[in-house]
């Protein structure tokens, strides 16, 4: 070891006494684990120091660089068009990338989205779309931007190449009790997106039960340290802090989720999902400079659609197949007549995970059909014997677990009440 | 894994969170690590986040009994004489258990004192005794209680089977920056002590430049939780605060630290090592029940040199041998009249430890002959030109890096400078 470099001991326990790192520090630390030279219990053990002592500003952008170091940068300045991606935290029937990356597309702003499978209560975009027959997630890096400049937008898997720190160490934070921590979180999100080259980003973090944020301030402090990150890399980003106390749309699983976002594609759909939609496609069409299309307008004409269309049929998709069908349904209906008052996040995303549509480890398949369809959603009435729930799943022996899931979370209210809506916005950055 | 088990991450994020651990926590994760199925990176988080958060007096109870059942435990209730130990936590010079062993059995009390290699700036006690041509550390349980029944006291090395989840924690903290955690300290020290068997131990907990703990409060702090652990396990525990500031008697290395010893028990030696062996040994006869003896009666009529002689001779040494000598040497002299007012056991204990005396890692030799000797002491008087150290090693490439360590490390104040003597008993818990 060279005089100048460092060691794993002196970097673990200079941010263990509540210092800073240096930049040197954190190149080498990041580095060397990478190549392997720093081991996974070193790395863990700092991990927890900085989930527990913080990072300053400057740390956190250091530390997100050397990631983006670890590996290959794309680059999408060829394009005719300008770049917008965006990035959800992750919440319950969080479809919006789905008719969202074509509605952006049809505005005519490229749209790159790499995204990935999901792990847990909340579901992954990839799982989503290979529930089309035929759909695949993997395309080379060149047939990626050949689809961007032909069709507009993409949804594919992140390639190895990309970030490989990150990938290391998001694993080792999964097993280590360490994924909750804002500095790793903000520089695992950003680094990914910094080198994939986008031109500008919205962030869209999700608020509430069912989200990895339960309370606003932590979210909002997240939103502003991403911000931060991408606008000092060169992205134009901006943030949206939205709710997810409630689950999105009236579906979360995998087909079921498809057939929902084809419904927004198509003018109609849940209203929450439109809501967002647009949201979130204004903001990533004016992070772009692209200021003069209403995207209400583009949903509205079916071009968005068209682009859909495009964009599932170039990675091999048949966008006119018939979706899969769970084999097994079970539903739940109302005992009395009432108005739903709350309907939990949490407990729907993981209901839909013991029916099937999440997996627990990474290496676990999905079943395309099933999930959790709602039939009310807060604030609307019901009469005794309505359907509340939908439940699907290919496996039967999986619905107890999940109506275990379910109960508790959600309340009906004698006929009448009143029901005083979260707004779905809660705040900007940026 | 059955409803009632625990995993990783809930115990990891439990303490994370600032909680406390249950017992059923805590024998589970110690149980599991030593099995292998809680991994290295876990632990390392687990241990980082106990370091930053602490553990309350019960939790440190639960996780020392969880290390001694680990492994085994033995007994020396069968032996005629009461039994007493002694644990240092570690300092430059520390000869002490090498006259103090053979001080108390030659009291009457049985000393079945289990120690380590050195790593690092503070010597180990066994590198001390192996540069007695012949001497062996190693025995079998039969033979160790054989020695302890004949000889009454024996110095060997911990064999395998006592709190294996220590030895393998040990290793891992080493490595992770969380050597410096009270809780862990602690019961890795007392879970290999209660496992042993002693009936009475007394704790010497240094304190100051050449110690682990640098301030008195945290060295009581430890010493307070030691002394509760053993007392709550039924073993009569004191502890002692003692100075490191100043390295012990005049000598650190190996060698030439047995050769310190032997002049203590043949009456003469170092003032301060006396003082530290008659107050340890006054407290581990106290601590036995056996309070009709003066140890100082046990140095000055050569019983004590008698039961050192058949103490090294029962495990293969020879007490007559002439000890090893270093091939070189290299004096630093004083440049003016003055008086030694400041001498760093760090610096001291950091050059022994170039010179050849310590390791690096725990797999290194050590040279028997190298080491520091210092002529004055703190409050001594020195003429220009007298000598302050003698360095010894095998290896004179090591003089260069030994003198950078011991550059600033002392003071000669002008000539009839006064010198405040700080006391070497600090304190006394229990």
């Amino acid at each position: 070891m060279s005089e100048h470099a460092h060691d794993a001991v002196e970097v673990i326990t200079t941010k263990r006494d509540g210092a800073s790192l240096s930049e040197s520090q954190i190149d080498w630390v990041v580095d060397a684990y990478t190549r392997g030279a720093v081991a996974d219990e070193q790395m863990a053990a700092l991990a927890m120091a900085i989930l527990l002592n913080g990072m300053e500003r400057r740390e956190i952008s250091d530390w997100t660089a050397a990631m983006i170091a670890s590996g290959e940068r794309m680059d999408f300045s060829m394009l005719t068009r300008p770049t917008a991606d965006k990035h959800s935290t992750g919440g319950v029937g969080d479809k919006i990338t789905l008719p969202l990356a074509p509605l952006v597309a049809a505005c005519g702003v490229a749209v790159p989205q790499l995204s990935g499978r999901g792990l847990g209560h909340t579901g992954g975009t990839l799982d989503k779309l290979e529930s089309i027959p035929g759909w695949r997630a993997d395309l080379t890096n060149a047939a990626m931007l050949a689809q961007l400049e032909d069709v507009g937008a993409v949804i594919c898997a992140a390639g190895d190449g990309l970030a490989p720190a990150d990938k290391k160490l998001y694993a080792l934070r999964d097993v280590t009790g360490t994924v909750e921590a804002v500095p790793l979180i903000a520089s695992s999100i950003m680094s990914k997106k910094i080198a994939e080259g986008t031109g500008a980003l919205v962030l869209d973090v999700k608020v509430g039960a069912g989200a990895f944020m339960k309370d606003v301030d932590r979210a909002r402090e997240l939103a502003e340290v991403m911000v931060a990150l991408g606008t000092d890399a060169g992205v134009r980003t901006v943030a949206l802090l939205t709710d997810m106390e409630t689950p999105l749309g009236r579906t979360a699983g995998n087909a079921i989720e498809v057939a929902e976002s084809v419904e927004v594609l198509g003018g109609g759909g849940p209203a929450d999902v439109v809501e967002l939609t647009l949201a979130l496609a204004r903001e990533m069409l004016t992070a772009a400079g692209a200021t003069d299309v209403d995207p209400a307008d583009k949903l509205a004409d079916g071009s968005a659609m068209d682009v859909w269309r495009r964009m599932i049929a170039a990675q091999g998709g048949d966008p006119d197949a018939e979706l899969p069908v769970a084999r097994e349904s079970h539903v739940v209906t109302a005992e009395a007549a009432g108005v739903l008052t709350r309907l939990d996040a949490m407990a729907v995303g993981m209901a839909a995970w013991r029916l099937g549509a999440g997996r627990a480890r990474k290496e676990d398949p999905v079943q395309a059909g099933a999930g959790v369809r709602w039939h009310v959603r807060p604030g609307e009435a019901v009469a005794a014997g309505d359907p509340l729930f939908t439940l699907l799943t290919d496996t039967p022996e999986r619905f107890d677990r999940a109506l275990a899931a379910l109960d508790g979370g959600y309340e009906i209210a004698a006929p009448g009440s009143s029901y005083d809506p979260r707004p779905l916005v809660l705040d900007r950055i940026g």
